[in-house]
């Protein structure tokens, strides 16, 4: 099970402090794929499945408060505690949305413009600033992004897990290594950082019973005591069930990539 | 595969930047075990195994030089880019040993202090000031490890990989995987961070072929290509070799720790 092939590196980053020290590095030639899989990353991927115009990520609900004030036409999503932020955390705006996929169908968000607030998958995502590409990674949209990265061929790949708090997330570990497997399986390049191969063998040993695995990840814990929330869990660990590439522009907004000769997003509403 | 149990919470980190973030927690509560298996742990315990007095270490070998004007008659050990630290390095001043565990036999450090040069060793072991405890963990000592550790129940055990430069080293979360296992097996108290979940899987998926896995390891590769440091790889993975636990003390030095009604370090000379 050795990565082989050289014709690009490989590298995951696991924590926070680790994409924080990003800034320092030299990206150009770079193309950075962020997993936030419970559940920011997954949210964004199905709403531009269901054609949302465009996701612009922000860490604080003041920010959010802002462009709605600039462009009323904008929705708002974003929860704190599980429940959609609501007129008493923002003196009087209530969110059109909360941070469940399954609530971004097509009737809610195509065409529209989305604001959601984030904490990690923010701040993972302005990490990877003055990258070659920062494309935004999910189980639901894994095959597709491998696809590209195949036909992009980037010298390096670096593949950002956003964690929860200052911690690793293992759903987001999991979802990296599963990127490494299925480039490995294109014959891809693959290179030889260990944590690539760290993340990798986390994804074989948990392969066989992925829900089993990621029952025991802390985000996965919180959602699966809310009632309302627990299907998020199956939701976000589906593979591939939307065929379309996610990228953050220069200034931050997510829009679906169009990638030149390849197929189109798959199901509309879920 | 759940971790189970609470007594206490187990925590792995994977990468420089991490245990850089220590300085701001308050580790009182906390037993740190520091993990740099290739080799600086490994060449540690097996110096104290085989009745070094102790060890201190220095990140940089200007350090090295003035604790042997103020000690003349302590050892110097490290290296760079595999060989010993020759005359050229330090305006004149041989080094006693390298940095390969298979040199320091009781011929040589029996009741001798020993300076070891090691940067991402010492910097884990320092970054880990103010613990309750800080023990030095490999391959070669876990289970003793392991058994200090159910003897003594922390609140919070927090396991250090030092890792190669910036980045994390397949080898040290392997052997935190290891711990982490071997923890659980004796039912001892077992937390439910994501990273102690992903350390542990990594082990799982590659115990049956210990050596098959660090072969990919970005530093086996450097030791594997090197005749003479090819055999500190087999060594250093090794399993419980010796039956001692090695304690970091407020100072730095490290030396066998006294335990309590527990066994005696076996086999001296290598």
């Amino acid at each position: 099970m050795a990565l082989s092939g050289m014709a690009c590196s490989i590298e995951v980053l696991f924590t926070p402090a680790e994409f924080r020290a990003l800034r320092d590095r030299d990206l150009k030639h770079t193309v950075c794929v962020v997993f936030d899989v419970l559940r920011a990353t997954s949210t964004f991927v199905t709403a531009l499945a269901n054609s949302a115009a465009a996701i612009i990520p922000v860490a604080e609900i003041s920010e959010a408060l802002v462009l709605r004030q600039q462009r009323p036409d904008v929705l708002l999503a974003g929860e704190r505690d599980g429940l959609r932020i609501g007129a008493a955390l923002t003196g009087g705006v209530e969110f059109d949305l909360g941070n469940s996929p399954r609530e971004f169908t097509s009737a809610k968000v195509a065409g529209k413009t989305i604001v959601s607030t984030t904490t990690n998958g923010t701040r993972a995502l302005r990490a990877c600033a003055g990258a070659q590409h920062v494309w935004v990674g999910s189980f639901l949209n894994l095959s597709a992004t491998a696809d590209a990265l195949a036909h992009c061929r980037p010298e390096h790949l670096l593949i950002i897990c956003a964690g929860t708090g200052e911690s690793a997330a293992l759903e987001d570990v999991l979802a990296a290594g599963a990127l490494c497997e299925s480039l490995a399986s294109r014959s891809h390049a693959i290179g030889t950082h260990d944590s690539a191969e760290i993340a990798r063998r986390v994804f074989r040993q948990a392969q066989a019973d992925l829900p089993g695995a990621v029952r025991h990840a802390r985000n996965a814990r919180c959602l699966l005591a809310h009632a309302e929330l627990r299907a998020d869990v199956e939701f976000c660990l589906q593979r591939d069930r939307f065929a379309l590439v996610a990228a953050s522009d220069a200034d931050g907004t997510i829009r679906k990539e169009a990638v030149a000769g390849r197929h189109e997003p798959a199901a509309g509403n879920q």
